[in-house]
């Protein structure tokens, strides 16, 4: 307890200068889908070396790919940080944190209130791009280990960092380095737990642990006439219009309704029971939908009549999204054309329970059943991809080391909560290492991660680190 | 006949004359739909204006109103032409031409092969904005007044121009002038026939009168929910996605496949029925149907297994073509988005037996009842407006005055055809006149009005004078 309050206070008295450094790391504008911009990501990564090797720290840039232009330029990747904390000759649990330092694009003329990549303070909220998503977690996690050393105090765990510059593009070439680093004497081996911070509270002031992500399973259903767009006056009547097949087939897909799909491996019953153990965590959480409701842009309404209702909804159902048409007429009012080859885009979020590959089958069935009924001289192209869902065990011990260094920090036990998007690192990472894997949110639901005016609550940043230092200690507690 | 062989051979003889003066016109941008351009519309109507006075017509320059900016900056419409050839004292039919002297927008950097705006001859064409649609045409007429002239022969009829320079806008404020014009003794009084000379052939090489056109009536089925896109990993399944509405809404509508819509007043039966001397009409007309296929985009198929079925497809019967959809996503690749609010476009051509406010209805209450059976909360809101088909006696005589001056000029008898798309102005003129009204197209299949490398045959160009020239004297007999 002594300890716990000694790191609080140095925590508080250094905040300016978590501040400053996280205004520095803001500052380079790592922005990993612009390649025009990627001399800042590899500036953004000598700067975490630095600051790694800077407390000790062994770090590593490992550049594992590039990419190339049609006129065939070629950009390195930014590099993977793979940095370890490591007292030799002393048997810890090993602890890998996963981040990234890689932000999304960000233009003042967008709606920003201030620069973006100068971080600004208001109303004790800091803003700027990457301020929560996602170099706001990945500092808290240094500076953690800072206090250790300023209280000249042995880190309780070893920490292995995987930081990665190309989340925000599909996080390319990261899936094969992990495979390989997890082989042999790879850097990966010997991890005991996964910590992942690079997600988001469920309420602006509750912290909470998220132990499951919905998986998704996109497709392209591309209908093809011919090679341009038509007069409707001119040939309308004597051509088999692919916009006329595409609503058939995507009406067939829909075919439940709101809430509901009617396709074998995507209907209720077929998502994992849900049991007491499960019931009693939804009836624990804080959420209030009709806030959730005006955040929605103001929906007329929830489907699910109770807050656990609409969050089982969102996390352990599957649901159907349509996005939109590709090729057909989009602005505003009115053009009479046929558009000749449109390609319409959904896709389904998976639950555990689904298996991916067959909702990609069924799907496909559906489509191909109704397309089959058209009698259509069109030609069907349908192209999908998956991952699966991901889902942990939230009363295991990691879970439990977790909760209460929130439970200490924050001064209540956290909401155990989902995700209803995906996180696709977790579940790899969780396939290669198969160890013990958490979601640590750090950040509130408001923090608008991939928005403009994204921020991150002074108080949240600061608490983050405290969080994080108590967090070490825990989990040294339950691996003992 | 040997009026016949004179004059053609003055009209030969003045050919460059002719395409001098239709350099002159097409380099004129007379754009309407860019008000940067509105200048160059009253330019172009004042050499009209010029021309016309020159070869001894009255021509007035009306102003029928003007459009308005957000900023309260006032345009005025481009001038209505109404000029009149009238020998008084004569006893005359009188013949209304309608033509259009503002042009669709055009860019070199399009893909035109040269500058828009310069008349460039390539291979025996004249490529140019506005050289086909409806320029060319225009000049055709004043320079058949002009060989009258020449020959110093009195005109046949009295000839009435009206020529607007906002048909590629809708045609603003026109039909409340001519409702004023047609009443007591304003301008439009007196006429006996309508020509109008703004289509074209259905093939390259051989001549037709257009005697149908299809009406239209056009839909924005649009579907409520949020305010604003939302993430589907986050919010989906907990709400009720106005895009799974809408494709319900449009299967509903186009349940009747291709070539059929089921929907009462819109099905094959409810088409006026088909009688032997219309059935011969199109057992003449000489249709590619292949040809047809290939400049279609290369479909892989027509709906219609003969010329003549896929000629009735396109002109004789009622077709659904679904446009595109506002407000969904509409880019390459993924985005996993829900719409927050969405508005599906589609059209219905129309043909006569049908009414087309009894259409709107009718499609209005299938989006209806189908929307109420999907229990949505959302809000759906439905817009329509829609036009009459045209049918006009193709054994008139006025038909058979064209049919005899295009046989004398080309040697050939015309093909009667129909149009698959709407010339609104047809209508609005046959309604307010009651009188007799052709369609006499002067340019090919292939002149691309409203697209890059607009062109008009030379040899089209100058045969159009001829004809027009015979069509006065035809005109002349039938009258008589
Ligand atoms: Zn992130
Ligand atoms: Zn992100
Ligand atoms: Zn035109
Ligand atoms: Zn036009």
């Amino acid at each position: 307890a002594d300890l716990f309050r000694e790191a609080r206070e140095l925590i508080t008295s250094n905040a300016q200068v978590y501040i400053n450094r996280l205004a520095e790391a803001v500052a380079i504008q790592s922005v990993s889908t612009d390649l025009s911009k990627r001399n800042a990501c590899f500036q953004m990564a000598d700067l975490l070396n630095q600051w790694i090797e800077d407390l000790g720290g062994k770090s590593e840039k490992v550049l594992v790919g590039f990419q190339e232009l049609d006129d065939g330029q070629r950009f390195d990747l930014p590099p993977v940080i793979l940095a370890e904390f490591k007292e030799e000759g002393k048997e810890k649990p090993t602890v890998l944190v996963y981040g990234h330092y890689d932000v999304q694009p960000a233009n003042k003329a967008d709606g920003w209130s201030s620069d973006p990549f100068t971080l600004t303070e208001k109303n004790e909220m800091l803003y700027g791009r990457g301020s929560t998503d996602d170099k706001g977690p990945i500092l808290a996690w240094l500076w953690a280990i800072e206090v250790y050393r300023e209280m000249e105090l042995e880190l309780p765990v070893n920490i292995k960092f995987c930081l990665e510059g190309m989340e925000e593009s599909n996080s390319e070439c990261l899936a094969d380095l992990l495979h390989r680093e997890s082989r042999s004497d790879g850097f990966l081996v010997g991890v005991n737990y996964i910590v992942i911070t690079d997600n988001y509270w469920i309420t602006t002031n509750r912290p909470c642990l998220t132990y499951g992500t919905r998986g998704v399973a996109s497709f392209e259903c591309e209908v093809r006439g011919g090679s341009q767009a038509l007069h409707s006056g001119v040939y309308g009547g004597c051509i088999a219009e692919p916009m006329t097949d595409l609503i058939q087939l995507l009406a067939a897909v829909s075919n439940g309704g709101h809430g509901n799909i009617d396709i074998s491996g995507c209907r209720k019953e077929d998502c994992e029971p849900l049991d007491d153990d499960e019931k009693d965590l939804y009836e624990g959480i804080s959420f209030d939908t009709d806030q959730f409701r005006k955040e929605a842009g103001n929906v007329p309404s929830l489907v699910g009549d109770t807050a656990t209702e609409v969050l089982m909804n969102r996390w352990r159902y599957p649901s159907l999204s349509f996005h939109g048409i590709e090729g057909a007429y989009s602005g505003h009012g009115l053009k009479t054309i046929i558009p000749g080859s449109v390609i319409g885009k959904f896709s389904m979020r998976l639950v555990p329970g689904q298996d991916s590959k067959k909702v990609e089958e069924e799907v496909e069935k559906v489509l191909r059943e109704r397309f089959s009924q058209l009698k259509s001289s069109n030609e069907l192209r349908i192209t999908s991809s998956s991952s699966e869902a991901w889902l942990a065990n939230p009363k295991s011990p990691l879970y439990q080391a977790g909760a209460s260094a929130l439970l200490k920090v924050h001064g209540i036990r956290p909401d155990f909560t989902r995700e209803g998007g995906s996180i696709p690192i977790t579940g790899t990472l969780q396939k290669i290492l198969k160890v013990e894997t958490m979601l640590l949110p750090l950040g509130a639901s408001d923090d608008g991660a991939h928005s403009e005016n994204e921020k991150i609550g002074k108080k949240n940043y600061i608490q983050a680190v405290h969080t994080l230092f108590v967090l070490l200690e825990e989990i040294d507690r339950i691996h003992q």
